[in-house]
């Protein structure tokens, strides 16, 4: 329960707090929701729902609200809105709607397109991976391969990419693998390992194979005949495949009072409050966790935080791999296909799971347990200064808090966290897991585009390019970004040994996409411009530190690119708009561009001490090690965001000191020198204070 | 004790291993060596030691002897020797000597110079200290301050830096401060939040101020009377002087079975083995901590990994500032100025300390306990795959092995570990944290050179350039260094689409310093291109991802850029060369430059498949930020070496899965939705194995 509400008064917040204008739809304002549009329909229509989530209100009503919130007082009404999208089913009629869920009304409902198709699902997934294997023409291709009795073929749907030959169409592109023969029965086979060359497409409007695409497996493009596959060892990543390492010993992390964050259940949203952090965290469908209205110490800092995008193009040029450019949240979602986590499994210490409901295809909820986990995480010394003529160091340890989420997409692992620390920094933490996707490759050949990562299977290169939306209130709602660059002073009489350099700050007046220029130090901060450091009059900022990423690959003529509307600058800033939320825009399945981030930048509009919206890219290019398979060892990134005199000192300064009371830490080695320290340590359990 | 020991036979063992070549010099071979010096010179001759430290043998010798030694046979003698140097105390006369410890012969003692400095050391520093503050020149310009009745100044002495003028003698440049006057007496008060514009320089020859500076504090280079000093208010980051923190709870890391390393004391040296990783630790005053012969399941990968260098040049191009240009290693040594670690302050868990000894000015020894800590950590996951078909996940932890040190340099801490984890990989971490330097700025100015963090205080941009050495030796001792670099393939009849791309590899044939080039994602590999993985048949290699720098900003033709050699590319390559250890040269206080890897580098060398050397650089461009005072939070940089095609496969697929039965997490929230798993675990306590 959150402090704001006393308890009396608890039966009628809950129900208010329900209708929390940036809470997520509820199970029963899904069905609603999907109820309504269905009423709007002849009888036996029937609708195949894509997905019923929360129109959010316009920024300006929600800012409002937040601020009546704040003051603690009363809120304005604010109509709670689903968006949904669905197609009448079994055809390519694809429709956008807004419901009024408190007036019940059907305040928008079109038909879209051409050339707008909508996210894949669950449902559908499953649906084609029987079809596609039960398909006759796909059966005489695979008897080609003359595979032994009783093997099992598996398909991976995947969305079909854009190159605009005969695209039109929603479409798959299945690929297809082997279970290891020798082991059919084990249904977590990692099939990856045995590629065929055999790609069937389905159409989703009539959910038949309509092409049988048969893949080159060689240095170039040609095509061979299928003739019978070579059964290669197999390569498990199923504990019981391994022999274990033994020696390792548990580690835990015990937190025997609790943890220090709280978290107050609002209806369908949770307030998280931690070391002087508040924020409210949202889930959905296509970004997963969101987090909302992101305060610390009652100031404000970000309007909305959530992972906008994602692009994974991949470099075989060659039919039909060059149309392999997922966008996993777009074409999948982030939210649907987040894991149940499992406590002691994917999270350590003292866990707090936050469940969700999204919608099905048919309208109705599924449930979404513990698709987020929070807990809190030693980050080893937050900082330490030791007087060296007395000897004493204070030193404090960095706590973290930590929401995390993990992704499956297929064949494919994103872990993605939200960081917050006590001194003022929020980092989005990316891990890149599972297994690499894979196609077959002849003995022998070697191509540049991709590594052999086992005897048959080539793992092609491929980018991963990620789109952070930063939409930021730093002390306000008027911010600006600027970027900070480091130069070598010229030579002068100021400057007669060529030693200086100075920090020149650069404003940014329009909307656009921005670089980094590592050799300048070039910094991107958001400030505001009419809030002061009382100490030293700066504007206060947060800055942007984000690793450093190789742009898209493809040429600017080709549909990745055109596609990937935040793959080709490390920043794109825009004035904000609502409804605006995706870099790669609304539809991102088999699009054609002009939806996204890079379209808007173009309206060239002014952002300067306005409400803008940052998009923060970073990325991997992912040239496969054999290392990375079966499954591949985490790949990290992280995305800092830092207080520039925002505060007027070390915001970490009030951090109880590191002390040995309360860290409880063991000692292994036999000697452990601390004459003056190891006596305190006996007495009082503070150890950070000798004064030698 | 180390496995190949054999306990009867451990007495003749202890005294075999005492005299292993990389072991640091013990106590006795410490004073023995000063001893043998001293006896080299008349009986009134007073010397001032400044090192006396392990001279490490030639690395063939060492290499025959770690070949016998891990292949279990007879180990050749290799001699021990000293390295040492010192002036005759109260001259210039800086000298330099071997001795070797078996035969007791000075094998080496020679003048050198000019121009050629020792480092620092702490009771020279100490002494300097109070002769300054007793110097009535400066007694008589503080004076002119009209300070409160009681105030306490404090003199931090810097090194002097090198300009070319007048800077052929060995001095020190002294900054001032005050304690905070209403608090006189606290020894802890945080003088950096008091400077004053008062700059003694003093000349270590004679010991006495032989200048003193008069600081300027305005926007230009204007030298103003000193005139009574305003004091403002102090900036006191010692715990007592905060409001704490009262809402974090306790969170401890246990490891009730102990931790998974074992570490075998070998005379002077340890042995560390953890999870298929074994390698020997060093530790002496220059460096600190040294790894060597670092191996993976027995397979040679380093023959020597250390921090080689660092360096931090400051932007105010202004007298006395311009030549603030500090070499903590080479200016005072990393090993000296490394903490005494204290059990649940520095180290979080169960925790081993590594001890050690250096000597002191005098030639005898200075215990340095507690240098090293070493502990596990929990890293997050460490691979995870999901069979979205049968819902079972594949979950790993990755378990890390830490060695940390911390390093005191005056006002300023850097946090130094060497981290290991489960899938071959080694990352050096930096933490950078501690006290600003300082220096007085009248109020109302600004500078582009610098951030004002308190009243009447500027912190001065400057930049953290770090060299880590990497002496490789991947699968054997004749490696080469490569690069790979991605490019968009051009439109052709193979890449109609604009999509493929490549990635091609470029061999690195002569010693030099090479850049990285984010925008063609150029990856810096070490290759053993005689050893080719069985699977794919590429070289073995381990990639380097260091994360982006702004090089040295001082101008070609300054001090500042000839002296650090290291500072103006990512990688330096070199031919090994005995005795070449430190990218800056081995004399960097006041050093003129051509010493270091740049001269090196400049031989132009093979280093094509041979004994090869690598600098990695890092660094931090420090922009101040008001939150980086009184202490700043850590800002951190990884240097990552990561397997590439040097294993068959994910090397971590062995680690146990992660279950709750093993890592005791605790449920903090109400609901947690597994009810095929919360089955399993009442159970047998495993959880990732749930068939849906």
């Amino acid at each position: 329960m959150s402090a704001e509400i006393s308890s009396d008064a608890a039966q009628q917040a809950a129900k208010a707090v329900a209708s929390h204008p940036l809470a997520p739809l509820s199970a029963s304002e899904i069905t609603a929701a999907a109820s309504i549009v269905k009423a709007s329909w002849p009888a036996p229509t029937n609708l195949h729902f894509k997905v019923v989530t929360l129109q959010e209100p316009p920024k300006a009503e929600v800012l409002r609200y937040l601020e009546a919130e704040h003051a603690g007082k009363s809120r304005p009404a604010v109509s709670r809105k689903a968006f949904l999208n669905y197609y009448i089913r079994n055809t390519n009629k694809f429709h956008e709607a807004i419901v009024d869920l408190t007036s019940r009304c059907v305040e928008r409902n079109v038909l879209l397109g051409p050339f707008v198709h909508a996210n894949g699902d669950g449902d559908e997934i499953v649906a084609i991976e029987k079809i596609v294997l039960a398909d006759e023409g796909v059966q005489a291709e695979i008897a080609k391969l003359q595979l032994p009795e009783g093997t099992t073929v598996i398909s991976d749907p995947w969305i079909y990419g854009s190159d605009g030959v005969n695209d039109e169409d929603r479409l798959y592109q299945c690929f297809l693998y082997l279970r290891d023969p020798a082991n059919s029965l084990e249904a977590d086979s990692n099939h990856y390992a045995m590629p065929i060359p055999i790609s069937p497409v389905l159409s989703t409007e009539t959910m038949k194979v309509i092409r049988i695409d048969i893949m080159p497996t060689g240095a170039d493009k040609t095509i061979k005949p299928i003739e019978k596959y070579k059964v290669q060892p197999p390569n498990e990543y199923i504990p019981e495949a391994q022999t274990l390492r033994t020696d390792l010993k548990p580690l835990n992390v015990v937190q025997a009072e609790g943890a220090s964050f709280q978290v107050a259940q609002e209806g369908t949203s949770s307030v998280l409050s931690w070391q002087k952090w508040k924020f409210r965290v949202g889930f959905n469908q296509r970004e997963g966790m969101v987090l909302y209205d992101v305060r610390y110490d009652s100031r404000p800092l970000f309007y909305r935080l959530s992972l906008s995008d994602m692009n994974i193009p991949y470099a075989d040029p060659r039919a039909p791999f060059h149309k392999k450019s997922a966008f996993d949240l777009g074409d999948a979602g982030a939210g649907i296909m987040a894991n149940n986590l499992k406590l002691g499994c994917d999270c350590l210490g003292s866990i707090y799971y936050l469940s969700s409901v999204l919608s099905d295809d048919k309208g109705g909820v599924v449930d979404m347990p513990n698709v987020v986990c929070i807990h809190e995480q030693d980050a080893g010394i937050g900082w330490k200064h030791t007087n060296y003529r007395t000897g004493r160091a204070a030193v404090v340890r960095s706590r973290e808090l930590v929401l995390q989420s993990i992704i499956t997409v297929s064949n494919y692992e994103y872990i993605l966290a939200f960081v917050f620390n006590q001194a003022g920094e929020v980092t989005y933490e990316i891990r890149a897991t599972g297994i690499l996707s894979t196609q077959p490759i002849d003995e022998g050949v070697e191509v540049p585009f991709g590594t052999v990562v086992h005897p048959g299977v080539l793992a092609v290169h491929h980018q991963h390019i990620f789109s952070l939306r930063v939409d930021p209130m730093i002390d306000g709602y008027s911010n600006r970004l600027v970027y900070d660059e480091a130069f070598p002073m010229p030579r002068s009489d100021l400057n007669p040994h060529g030693t200086g350099y100075y920090v020149q700050e650069t404003i940014v007046d329009k909307s656009g996409g921005y670089d980094t220029a590592h050799e300048h130090n070039r910094t991107f901060k958001i400030q505001n411009a009419a809030v002061r450091n009382p100490i030293n009059g700066k504007p206060v900022a947060y800055k942007i530190q984000a690793p450093p990423f190789q742009k898209i690959l493809s040429d600017k003529d080709s549909f990745n690119y055109k596609r990937a509307e935040f793959s080709d600058h490390d920043v794109y800033v825009v004035a904000h708009r609502d409804g605006e939320l995706y870099a790669g825009g609304q539809y991102t399945n088999q699009s054609r561009g002009g939806t996204g981030v890079r379209s808007w930048a173009q309206r060239g509009e002014n952002v300067r001490d306005a409400d803008l919206v940052l998009y923060v890219q970073a990325g991997i290019n992912h040239v496969p090690r054999i290392e990375d398979f079966p499954v591949m060892p985490c790949e990290i990134l992280r995305i800092h965001m830092k207080p520039v005199n925002f505060f007027d000192r070390n915001p970490a300064l009030d951090v109880p000191p590191s002390e040995q009371g309360f860290n409880q830490s063991s000692l292994l080695s036999e000697q452990h020198q601390q004459p003056s320290v190891e006596a305190k340590i006996g007495q009082d359990g503070t150890c950070c204070e000798p004064k030698l």
